[in-house]
């Protein structure tokens, strides 16, 4: 037996098992290998935040034309330098700028690998011993399998559902020490599809003032707000407290494939600097691996030259996705929606379980609703609340009706029978 | 002063300025800070391996119109699966196979954001407590960056400078023990253009396997290998010990700001998979960022159709180039070459400073060098070798020539007065 060996000592680290099982994509990957195989109907992803693939949902042929350009321009074929490539960042504080009282510099931005990467730099570089970060319930898991790699110790804060999902001052000062150094707010909101007031943002700010923290400002779906509010960037206040903006064109181009993203310092008074979280980054950075460069290159022209007539197409298809979402969702009685979404891609719905037979949980639920209907939704455990649900509505409207056709055939299937 | 507060309590992480210090990418960012402004001659980057903006060294229209027409087909603007998308996978297993002794399966390939981030994946997955890892010295020390990042204790075995720098066995015998895991090769290699042959390969191997550990082939120059020796790689004994192969199309295709890497198990006996090595890469791979989409789409057309006349015609101006190098350096007293470069895109050279006025050692005299010539070269402390110097040869030879003759000028001027 030459070829084999008892002899071998290496071993994985096994603290990555346990990071990965709870981002959406470790727990969306179960669910798809729960999937019927005989069933012969299309499985229907109302699971995560990516309509790429639905034709209407098709991103501008501008954006792609700017790539094409890019990379025929052979300009862009090297290596980027750690921050990203001026004239990018520069369109990117220029592009933010229209929003904000004051102007970014392109020293403001940094170019990330989608806002996961944006992400990854800004709990790395707060992680240092003994700090805290307080991150929404429910939120984006990421932060939590992020915050667990850096040893950065989490608590969590609650969004009401009752009053749209917007922040509980009183859990955020109560959990708040010495020690803590940031929260986290997203806006438009993963997973509630609430958006925010101007006057809610300026309570953040307020708080985080009082705190002496950072607002970190997840933005990724930023403008994607169809309902009755604006959107309003957390960078309005960054004259009082430093707001860190995560940001990416994954969500409003639709190409979550293309991986740009950007971290932005809204921090006129220049605190960040001074408190050497921007070498920081820059040295993480350093260590990290880029966003292609050709991709760069290609964001002036993507950033400048989209038309209006895109974002408002698409706008009005997740308002259409939204409606249908919110009333089937009536028909449905095990679940109940307590806010209509209003931005993102996403509405969170509180399930009762009391209604079903043989169903315990959310990830039983959405573990049957698989092998069942051949429907992806995600469990609300994963976003830290047991027994609700997160459904995505951006997908093409027949498929989204389909989806939740067959969830009430689900729910007729296993309802008690009094 | 309403808006400013000695109240913030946020600091970062300082242990990131430490490990971002001793990558290449830290180096090179503080030489080109020495840079004079005001010479108006060109600077000559003879400090990196990226000789994309050189018009003889652009890449293939192949892979553009790859890009082009993978981006407009708009089929990979989606979110890319955990492991790469299947075509991709399966391209890469075809062309990597066509060197082994048997066939590669798509599900040994893990695509990644080029090398640079397969080797954070496998140093990340290797680092379970109390284990080392054995690299190569001098070596690429984005490998000791990233092991200082995830507490992996690392130990340097030597390359023999005399012997065509292979490795030092006795040096690695010495150095391993019980909680020894891996070591890497880097073939072609950087920094010292040495070609490994099959029997050197072998021997590794056998070393390897004697120990108990992975072999990690770091085979990001593959194919760049323009002298005696053809290049070989480190699979072709994956029957005999578990081989972790790292590669991209960074260099060999010249578009490294592509982002387009690969991680592959060269391993027929499935020791990595039933040890769980597999399985907390994949684990790994769920909280990293994925290379684009679009990039994957294009792998399969850019693999597949790049005709061997654009590979040869890199491969002769590398040679004139190293040709070039060689000669002119055997001009310069205080440097000499003890091996004619043979591969990949760099050169070592060793410098003596006893023949110098006011330079101390090797960082010293690319600083100077730096700001009194323009001219960027990688001081070998960087690689891990006091008093030597890492030199790029893989750019346009008229620029090469003037930036050797620059060297020789600035040893002229430096030159101890008898």
């Amino acid at each position: 037996m030459e070829n084999t060996s008892d002899n071998w000592k290496f071993k994985g680290n096994k603290e990555l098992n346990s990071a990965s099982a709870i981002t959406v994509r470790g727990a969306l990957n179960a669910l798809m290998s729960n999937l019927n195989a005989s069933d012969e109907r299309a499985a229907i992803p109302l699971g995560h935040g990516d309509p790429s693939a639905f034709p209407c949902f098709r991103t501008t042929t501008v954006a792609d034309d700017a790539i094409c350009d890019s990379v025929r321009s052979a300009k862009f074929n090297s290596y980027s330098p750690t921050v990203g490539i001026l004239p990018a960042r520069r369109a990117v504080a220029d592009y933010l700028s229209q929003d904000l009282p004051y102007k970014l510099s392109p020293d403001d931005v940094y170019l990330t690998l989608g806002c996961t990467q944006a992400i990854e730099v800004i709990l790395t570089v707060l992680s240092s011993p003994g700090a805290n970060i307080l991150l929404p319930r429910p939120g984006f898991p990421y932060y939590e399998a992020r915050a667990a790699f850096c040893n950065l110790e989490v608590r969590h804060f609650d969004l009401l559902p009752e009053k749209g999902w917007e922040v509980d001052f009183d859990s955020v000062e109560a959990l708040a020490d010495k020690n803590t150094v940031a929260m986290v707010i997203i806006n438009p909101g993963n997973p509630c599809g609430s958006v925010y007031s101007y006057e809610h943002l300026e309570k953040v700010a307020k708080m985080a003032k009082k705190l002496g923290i950072i607002v970190i400002a997840d933005e990724v779906y930023d403008h994607l707000a169809f309902g009755s509010k604006p959107f309003v960037p957390m960078g309005v206040f960054g004259s009082s407290v430093p707001v860190v903006t995560l940001g990416s064109i994954s969500k409003r181009w639709i190409v979550p494939g293309w991986r740009l993203g950007w971290l932005v310092t809204n921090d006129p008074n220049g605190i960040l600097r001074k408190s050497g979280i921007v070498d920081c980054i820059i040295a993480f950075l350093n260590v990290s691996a880029d966003p292609v460069t050709f991709i760069q290159g290609a964001l002036p022209q993507i950033l400048e030259k989209t038309k209006e007539d895109f974002f408002s197409k698409i706008k009005t298809i997740l308002r259409q996705a939204a409606d249908i979402c919110y009333e089937k969702i009536k028909e449905i009685p095990c679940i109940e929606c307590p806010q209509k979404p209003e931005g993102s891609m996403f509405v969170m719905v509180k399930l009762d379980t009391s209604l079903l037979d043989g169903i315990d949980n959310d990830m039983d639920f959405c573990l049957s609703l698989a092998s069942e209907e051949s429907v992806i939704v995600l469990p609300g455990i994963c976003v830290g609340l047991r027994n609700w649900l997160r459904i995505t509505f951006a997908i093409e409207p027949a498929s989204l009706e389909d989806g939740l056709r067959r969830i009430k055939s689900f729910y007729e299937r296993h309802s008690k029978k009094k």
